[in-house]
């Protein structure tokens, strides 16, 4: 396994980033980048166990419910790009088993390139939503083909690919992208059902950054945020060369959407897992801050935290019940529930804004106007403001302001407008959930359930 | 175990029951009570076993998750008195355990009567909420100090109770009332600290009853309601003697809130578990609508089955989740998780009257309007009506009024109205439900969390 | 103009009407028929002022802010039958202003008829929607040609039409009925494209009714159902001649969205000034009974009322805005805004469930289960009643009772259901309001703020 | 009148403004409070009109409806310290006719000092909300006599006051700032029952500032609020003497809520007509993204984007309702319906965050991860980002990219968290909003219609 210090080395080579404007000659000198790629290493470093044989946690395979319980508290603690990579590996275990039957060929060479990564521990991003072009017409019916990214040339040994792949987290800090189709394809969209695995630093793969980082100097301003950003790349396959033992699809246009329904299942659970614990965190904070404001007794205080609890304990039971109710597949892994994972998914995602509103309704202005801790360590006004910012006469004011900070920092900063956005968004939208629970509820069981409540059943005809 | 017909001769022993200004001198003659009875006869017929040593399956006490789950399907079959004597059962034992170690002797009192209940296999109903006179003043500052059942007097051999408890479900139709307080009691309320068991025959019980069920001449307008009613009774005590061996609390007022909080527990779970079917039966009209109706691909059509399918998984998803999370009481007993019970109860009735306004939408005012059977029988008009009222026409137009009566009978008249206020007060109303999720809820955990994200735990000091 | 006794002669024409399988042969022996008859002859009674130049204030034509709000109590007093005669009036009135500048001879019968209306005082009913037969195809391609109303024979005098409309809200009991196509209409569709005026007993009309009305015995059970209810119709157009003079189109389906477009209109006025007095009548009902209940200063009941409060208030709000904000036409008549009719009354629509679940929530179970006045009247149990269903002293048990049985029969009974249906149905669904207010938006506008705040007009590109 | 430059000269007057720990010696000179001061500065600017005998717009006093309808453009152009200096005027001016006829004295010092207001021109914040300490003490029971403002001396020719305000936006570039009580005051609390005019550079008086202003480098990041930032002033009271002729109030308790009152009205007033147009805005973003996304005639955006009209339709209904009820006060002002107004404001509060979810589910993740202008200006990435975010061919990828910035600086950054917080915040929290509208709504009309209903009163005992 690798350790952090292994890591950031390991970054050094020859891949062409760029960051507001600027190609970043050195990942590490870059402040925010740099800041990004050592949370990174801090996580190599926790998960390290020494040993030729070690292999991370990450790259298990969950062989049941007690498994995939068990990893939920490994993923929760670890950083978005050991995420990515464990979802990463698991999307690619799954496509194998449904296109294994048809494909032996495409399924060894992710079998073999999984161990090598195993062996490797590498950190692999995902690379799924193209550009896309207009919404309203397919991949082959574009003004500019390139809208999905494609084989532009075959060659004996491998194919060329072009194309553009957005939001991809971590992108820059990862060692290998999982490039996939975005969706399923149609014949004559054979050159867009590409699938493979293409290292960063493969030349031609551009790839441009933006961030939420804060940009104050004072550090204290964004006590979340500050160490907690992973730059969001929009990966440019500039006609980039992908040699056969890495590819994993190409041409199949009836398995295109495999590789996206797989990668949905594990980004969902995984959307899941961090929104079950970001609501609980929500309630702390609601229930921080009334204490401190010395809220905590009045009744529609009190109210607006109960829904909040109610909020997030529907979204944990979603949660276990989509682990209890896990699928065996054919090759032995263990696959969350597709009808809780989604439905758990919409419900935390649809009501997200709902309970940061509760928050904010609870803690007040100052979320927004409480001032900074260099305005305490001011000999001038730092006393008053002290004296003034204490409620609770048991909660020092500083204690309060620093409640404030990092609400403001998670909900209603830039940040909290990466999570307002991110916990709609990641793994599709709230439409593409809904679509997914619709196809995965038993239906017929619903219309029969109805056709009894209503008498309506061949076995009623006779009554 | 006690037959149909058993049951329904049971029925004549003397009780003092009315309906409508009249009292019932035989409850099988009565049309609605009648239909009532003979709804809980089936009920017995179900699951009746012969042999001396065979007991209801109502009766039995769970001891894992296994059985709790798989009780549900014998649950959500039985009518609503088997319902009540199953809760009632349950409520007894996990008070017995939670008041066993201090009053051993009513702990014994209650095994005694169980077991006695079980051999006799007979239907107990709930008797717990009060009238409660001026809801802002305690049982003993009440003007009319009956406004709470209580103890007027007091003999060697029992007790005297006088009170009326309102919403008891079937209560003229069982053969006991389990009879509770409905709150937790004060020092110095020691007469209203009263729990026993009452024969439904006791001199002194008058049953006031109501019903939903139909008043209409032609069954077939109302294909739900019209075998599926139960009368609610209004249950008065008036001045009841009550005999030792049935006092199950008797002036220990630190205990009186026990047989509610125990109650609440199983008519929680008894009331998830009925709204995450229904929830998935409103699914399965709103498809079967749509489909008659021609509309079943319409988008906005799928988008609102959608919600309701993602509103029935939630829900059913914390039913699995309150199962798989039970806790093991001392005496073996398996208990729903709190939390979990709660949470889901209070998102499914809140929600209820929003899922039949999806499925009124989607169906149309035919819900309303759509002509009887009757009509279709007419010469004159029928041919006319069945040709108009055909939509898609795969689906003959009969089919399609018989769902509009099914709709309507279930979700926009007499029964449709007990459902939606039943849906929200049963088992305490949405308050209760807030009051005892909060209650339940991690919250030391949840402010970990939240210090954890602020970066404000002290291991975070060193930073 | 009319008296209510001669209205209820009129009736007596020959009119083919149908309920429950039956023929109605006098419309006034018939119980549930006779009731509404009643309604609608008080109705006149109360509008009645002698003389031969007198006309009903339903006929008279607004032409400022002020008439139309003038008219508002007018319209909230009267019965239902009373707001569709008017109704129809408004819609051709509208649809003659848009259609006379092509077809004077339309917009000049329409006149005529009109006035031969108001000279005879009569009751007009809305005839608009079809049975629709497939949903998901136009009504040139059904299976069934009838499935929307069309002309089948065109004479030198006239035309003959054959099809059936829908939920028309009293339709055997008005004089004539407004025909009228239920959307726009397609080249090829112009035998659809026929708006006329049909007499309820010219040959050929068949009415098959249904309604709420309680069918108890005792009446009072439902105080407010019991006087207030109107057979909604079934109208067959069995092949009925309609003479030249009263075709209103015939052919012209460039035109034929109009008329719809027109009543939508008024019925979405109708139906915003409904609900407004409605939410009104809901705060009342959740105050009153929280006060009943001796729960109005409860923290958590405040808030809920609180909720309704604002609810009723933006109702209102719409309302105002829509008449402030009314268009004069061509021909000097006042149209309410169509942008804040349709928003207000989609809030309206889509938030009446909710005000309902706060009502049920408030009142608490009695809802149901409230003995009913018989048994205030029973020796035995009538005084215990009394006395255990009072809960604040100062108000009386059965004061209580009746406010439960107030509320059951509004909202959680045969009228509540149809209440909950119609809310949402009435002029054309929630779909139809979201497509009206949208078309109604002025969206350039919008766009043009939002490029403001970007700061992407032309002018900012100089900055 | 003022001229921006001269206001910019006005602000060197010896205050003691501080900001993320520094005194801030010359506002100009500091790059984020020179940037508000200078948008400030051009508000006079577009103001002015020269002449002795101009007076500002912002200082006119609405005596009808027209007038208040004619001045919301003036309101809505103008930057928020010029809306607050609006705002002050008209709660002195309400606060006077309220108290006038008691203490006249106050009257003519508010008047006298209004005019001198006028006479120079200046601008005025609204210091109102305490530091409050513990929530649930009265003011006179703090453990700190300090957390509300109170009089610390009586001295011949006036008061030293002491305490904090929080929130007061723009108070460090006002000239002088309104301080009144935060709420109602009880006997024995007099010293805390004090209302004046305070310069800002009076001795004593220290602002401790925050503020959102983007601190990135490249302005074109934030299209938005580059320009468009206030700071909030933690206002410090740090014994500041206060002449007679500047007090309105000082210990007269039961007049202490009158000016909070008072503000409230306006304040919620203006936050109405912000959030009015912020709703259209919204609208308008969330149709151009959909139409550069090639979304806008996709049904499901459609729907969303309807949701958005009809919310921003019924704020404005209600901003129209406010106005056209407006109350024409003793002193001829025109006062708008704090029933409207109220409930307005809330339904726009409590749905902002929904509105923003709907907006952010039709952009996507290049709301967050949209590549800079910068990046588009590098030669090497520039023209492939600007190729790969062209999704409609009519829009250029530029343009695109320039909407998605504008919608993240708008609703997911720091301004973003702005306004989900001071959305909900401004005038008082939800809670303040639903208690003014209970209290100016008709109850006992309300209550009056539903035993109408009922047939509950007296009229019906007839019946």
């Amino acid at each position: 396994m690798m350790t952090g210090e292994q890591y950031l080395a390991s970054l050094d080579d020859g891949r062409a980033t760029y960051f507001e404007g600027r190609k970043i000659e050195n990942i590490l000198d870059d402040k925010i980048m740099g800041e990004a790629a050592r949370l990174i290493a801090a996580g190599y470093d926790k998960l390290y166990r020494p040993g030729p044989d070690a292999t991370s946690p990450l790259m298990s395979i969950p062989r049941s419910a007690e498994d995939l319980k068990a990893r939920l508290p490994v993923v929760s603690d670890a950083d978005i790009v050991a995420n990515t990579t464990n979802q990463s590996i698991m999307t690619l275990m799954t496509a194998a088993g449904r296109i294994g039957d048809e494909h032996p060929e495409y399924a060894r060479r992710i079998q073999a390139w999984i161990e090598d990564a195993q062996r490797r521990d590498i950190r692999i991003t995902e690379c799924i939503t193209d550009g896309k072009g207009d919404r309203s017409l397919s991949p082959g019916k574009q003004a500019d083909p390139d809208a999905y990214t494609r084989v532009v040339e075959r060659r004996p040994d491998g194919v060329v690919i072009r194309g553009a792949k957005l939001h991809i987290t971590g992108a820059s800090l990862g060692h290998e992208t999982m490039v996939i189709p975005t969706k399923a394809m149609k014949p004559g969209e054979e050159d867009y059902a590409i699938a493979c695995a293409v290292p960063v630093n493969a030349p031609g793969v551009k790839i441009v950054n933006t961030s939420y980082a804060p940009r104050h100097e004072d550090d204290r301003v964004f006590p979340v945020s500050r160490q907690n950003h992973m730059p969001e790349g929009f990966v440019i396959f500039d006609d980039v060369f992908v040699p056969e033992e890495r590819i994993f699809l190409n041409g199949e246009t009836k398995h295109a959407g495999q590789f996206a329904h797989s990668l949905g299942l594990w980004e969902r659970l995984g959307g899941l897992t961090f929104m079950a614990n970001e609501a609980d965190e929500l309630v702390g904070f609601a229930q921080l801050i009334a204490e401190a404001n010395g809220l905590a007794k009045v009744q529609h205080v009190r109210e607006k935290i109960s829904e909040m609890i109610i909020h997030a304990t529907l979204i944990r039971g979603a949660l276990e019940a989509a682990i209890a109710n896990c699928v065996i597949g054919d090759n032995g892994a263990a696959f969350p529930s597709e009808l809780y994972t989604n439905a758990g998914k919409y419900q935390a995602a649809t009501q997200y804004n709902m309970m940061c509103r509760h928050l904010h309704d609870i803690a007040g202005g100052s979320v927004l106007t409480a001032p900074s801790i260099a305005d305490l360590e001011n000999n001038e006004v730092g006393p008053l403001v002290r004296k003034y910012m204490t409620a609770n006469p048991e909660i020092d004011g500083e204690c309060r302001i620093k409640l404030f900070h990092a609400i403001r920092d998670l909900t209603a900063d830039a940040m909290g407008g990466w999570r307002y956005v991110t916990n709609i968004q990641a793994g599709g939208g709230l439409y593409a959930q809904r679509i997914v629970t619709r196809k995965h509820y038993d239906m017929e069981h619903a219309k029969k359930k109805a056709l009894h409540a209503a008498k309506m059943l061949p076995e009623h005809a006779a009554e």
